[in-house]
């Protein structure tokens, strides 16, 4: 499977496999067996059925995570949307080299293994109030980062980003995907100012209305970025080798939208993971129909939030896959 | 430290020590140092530095968690209180001891060392309705079973437990300490009728009824069962022993509460897990101002919501611990 246009691309997405609906009937039926009460695990017991019928196995395990970081920088920086200068992206890649974020605290802590991708820092994308961020040629390219970057043995993937500015290229994303007033889908990101807050207003009105009337994967192009344009290169990936994925934060969620919105379905292989402290991330995870699985405050991106609750998704398949059913350990059941 | 009395316990819990003020300092100043945009861990850093401080050092690690499940048996069973017949109390220790339970899969995926205290099984506690569960020299002994049975070198500790019966027990205790209607601090358990509601609901108002003007020791004694008493016991220890406690669900949280009823601020050392499907224990976490960390539906007891939650807090240290600061990876802070 490969694709070297956004319409091919489109056709991978189309021609994407589904869960296995035998491994989930068993997995369904080993869950009722196992020593505890009906339905008291929760929605441990949804997750380990869900990630089962991926898998594809009745008692699967969570071996091998996978963790990737996409790093972009952003032409619209110099509109002042950010707090930080867009310097610090490289400085920041550099920081995930050297083990010093947090997401190499997280990852280590989840037994993940973590990778980082710098895409073309030194060749920002465009101002997209002015063009399209991207090219066809450029996005297909990010896409294909994201695609490659999969280790096929993995067995769950988060991906995550670092690009200074790009919160105001995922709120452009969900307001063209999703319409109603730019201020309802921008935020403060990392801690920008009120003024800093107004301009990112105005950039995202401004991007959205120059690329009206493109399709879900045209607005990937004109607005995204780099590193959103490979995470939805990888989720699309994981789709493909059948790997559960738990989505980040708002900007990871974004780049995600845009693949629900080209085809129907091409998140049901995804959970979200951390609902982060951008107001818009709920509004778009309430718009895909996903229930965060913790709700902590974080807004830092990296796929810092995704990566904390791996070990949620490992516990609730150990549980599937290692409990005793009541005839194994001659516990009696409800009266 | 040693007590024989429920009196002697309440002048334990009085003398208990206080987080480290300097290692606090200490946490904090690094945590505003490290390379993220201020606050953009969210709770993560709350919890760190709270970690921190009880540990008395400004990079701690949870290296050694502990989980410990106590199992008793409960006189009110014969009212019909629950679901499930009282020999599953057993029939579950023998699970625990087999590796085939629940918390067996959580306590494994999170690194943490298990052990299980059935005690007096074949002794259930008395008919709370006819006279006190446990009379002073039994209360002291369970509360002497969970404080010997914390582990000097654990870092992090979650109590469980295993009781058919016991959540009309923990409604009991948390309606002798709030007051209000039984009705609103009564469950379904693991999955008790609509009649077993009912006279669940009526056990409870007698229960409280029989045993009014007690104090919180008292309520424990009169209202508990030895699964209980011993989870305080265990709680007080690691306050003593400076460990932080996740707190479980409804039954270890009423537990708990009794501590804070004899002693204001002696569950500082203590977060709350996992928000339980009881409605009840959403009250008592507001009743003692615990913000839980997740709400996933669990409704299991063991100890498993709180050690699904293990992984969160070693995460938030990991990323106190280990991450480089602004000076240490030459990136720059915010503009």
């Amino acid at each position: 499977m490969s694709f070297s246009t956004l319409s091919e691309f489109a056709t991978v997405l189309a021609s994407a496999p589904h869960p296995d609906a035998d491994a989930r009937a068993a997995a369904q039926a080993r869950n009722a067996q196992l020593t505890k009460p009906a339905g008291s695990l929760g929605r441990l017991e949804e997750i380990a059925i869900w990630y089962a019928a991926w898998r594809g196995e009745a008692r699967p395990e969570v071996a091998a995570p996978q963790v990737i970081i996409f790093a972009g920088n952003h032409g619209i920086t110099a509109r002042g949307v950010s707090a930080f200068p867009a310097e610090v992206t490289v400085q920041m890649v550099a920081n995930f080299e050297h083990g010093g974020a947090a997401i190499n605290q997280l990852s280590r802590a989840a037994g993940a293994n973590m990778s980082v991708h710098a895409i073309d820092l030194d060749r920002p994308t465009a101002d997209f109030t002015e063009g399209p961020a991207m090219d066809e040629v450029d996005c297909v390219a990010a896409l294909k980062t994201g695609w490659d970057a999969v280790d096929p043995e993995a067995d769950l993937l988060v991906v995550g980003e670092m690009g200074i500015g790009n919160t105001t290229s995922a709120a452009a994303i969900a307001n063209a995907l999703y319409g109603g007033e730019a201020a309802a889908w921008v935020g403060r990101g990392t801690g920008v100012s009120d003024a800093g807050l107004k301009i990112k207003e105005d950039v995202v009105r401004a991007g959205v209305a120059r690329h009206a009337g493109k399709d879900a994967l045209g607005i990937l192009a004109a607005l995204g970025g780099r590193e959103l344009a490979a995470m939805a290169g990888a989720i699309a990936r994981a789709r493909a080798l059948r790997i559960p994925v738990i989505l980040d934060g708002f900007i990871c969620t974004a780049a995600a939208a845009t693949l629900e919105a080209a085809q129907a379905g091409a998140l049901d292989h995804c959970i979200a993971g951390h609902q982060s402290d951008e107001a818009a991330h709920r509004r778009l995870l309430a718009a895909l129909g996903k229930e965060p699985l913790v709700a902590l405050g974080l807004r830092l991106g990296e796929g810092s939030g995704a990566a904390l609750t791996i070990p949620l998704v490992r516990a609730a398949v150990e549980c599937l896959s290692g409990m005793a059913t009541f005839a194994e350990a001659g516990v009696a059941a409800a009266g």
